[in-house]
């Protein structure tokens, strides 16, 4: 099974685990004193350390020692998408896209959304999950659910590109494409009823890139994963 | 909500939807007679038709005309995939790739493997729903579950280039050279143990190229998602 993972903010300033993982670490791991474990810090650190004190609530730990570093963050892009009404697909897509590399994924509303409220705490659980088993050393940022609006207006003021997947009679570039060439950063996918057209125009007017993500009609999550490939591809 | 999708095999043949179908266009989506309906063949055509008599074990169409046509399946990708423990885990990763675009999944046991059975039914249903959901004039073959000796044999008379994901120390082209540059279509992908040192000789003996998936360690099934958006956006 290898060394058990475990993932803690700042395994610095503290000797104990969460609550939640001294749980694990106690009653389903069974870690005993002396056992070796590995912490992320979620912000490009690993550590080894060994078990003290096992404890279903306050599980401690010593010999913390920096395992290995990563100085900036290879996974460069925020994507940001309009939930679907089944939040499953949500949770699965973000597990996915943790699993091959992603910065940011946050939420908007806009005219044709099937979901305007998002509960962040499930997924908070699901990226820390997936980065454990993914041995990424960056814990992928959720944002608050926001408006379209809202987002355009702060996206405008980054200096990073910003893409939307756009669905286009006439030929547009590829989101590889646009990766490479217009090195953007952000993209956003709307909902299944797509964006209206003067979201499209406000987007236009933002400087924002459209792209196509091919001839398939995918499904919003769907759109979401391929996008994330594309980047870690391009990577 | 768009003329509503159906899969039928040879429509050129009959005048009549399956029994699932008639069911779901009578009961659900009320079809009327002169309702326009479009009818996939999953081989590359599709067709307009209009309900010339609904009923929920025997809706009948009449006027076939083809609509569209795709001369050959521009998708290329067969994967190859040890099925997961879960089958939940396939269920969605089947999905996506249809969504994207595959030519086949098919099944295989291996020493490490977590499941040695599986159900093609229930797998056949997402893949159906899935073209009409994306638009895909092409159904995805699903193949039986097969030894992985068998499938290297198998693989090993074909013309078509054979690659596999392997995690190795030292470094190895990533999915995307070895599309490009060996021109591979069969793609194999272990089960979470990943393969024996044995099975990966038989590999290189039966001269099949190693490929890596990047540095993050991927469940089955999003290696499996990976590898078809790669193909995908290699297109």
């Amino acid at each position: 099974m290898g060394v058990p993972v475990f993932y803690l903010e700042a395994p610095e300033k503290t000797n104990y685990l969460s609550a939640d993982d001294s749980f694990h670490a106690h009653k389903v791991l069974r870690l005993k004193i002396g056992d070796p474990i590995q912490i992320l810090n979620g912000n490009g650190k690993k550590f080894n350390a060994v078990i003290a004190l096992s404890d279903s609530r306050k599980t401690e730990f010593r010999q913390l020692e920096l395992d290995s570093e990563q100085s900036t963050n290879p996974n460069i892009l925020k994507l940001w998408i309009a939930p679907t009404k089944q939040m499953e697909r949500m949770e699965w897509m973000i597990e996915k896209c943790t699993e091959i590399g992603i910065d940011t994924i946050g939420f908007f509303v806009s005219k044709n959304s099937e979901r305007k409220e998002i509960k962040l705490q499930r997924l908070e659980k699901i990226v820390v999950s997936a980065i454990k088993q993914s041995k990424q050393l960056y814990l992928p940022k959720l944002r608050e659910i926001i408006t379209l609006k809202k987002l355009v207006e702060e996206l405008g003021q980054e200096k990073e590109g910003v893409g939307f997947a756009y669905i286009s009679k006439e030929p547009i570039d590829s989101i590889s494409t646009l990766i490479e060439t217009h090195k953007i950063r952000n993209v956003i996918i709307g909902p299944e009823g797509d964006f209206t057209q003067e979201e499209v125009e406000t987007f236009f007017k933002a400087g924002f890139k459209p792209f196509s993500l091919g001839n398939s009609i995918l499904r919003t999550e769907t759109a979401g994963i391929k996008t994330t490939v594309a980047f870690s591809l391009n990577n």
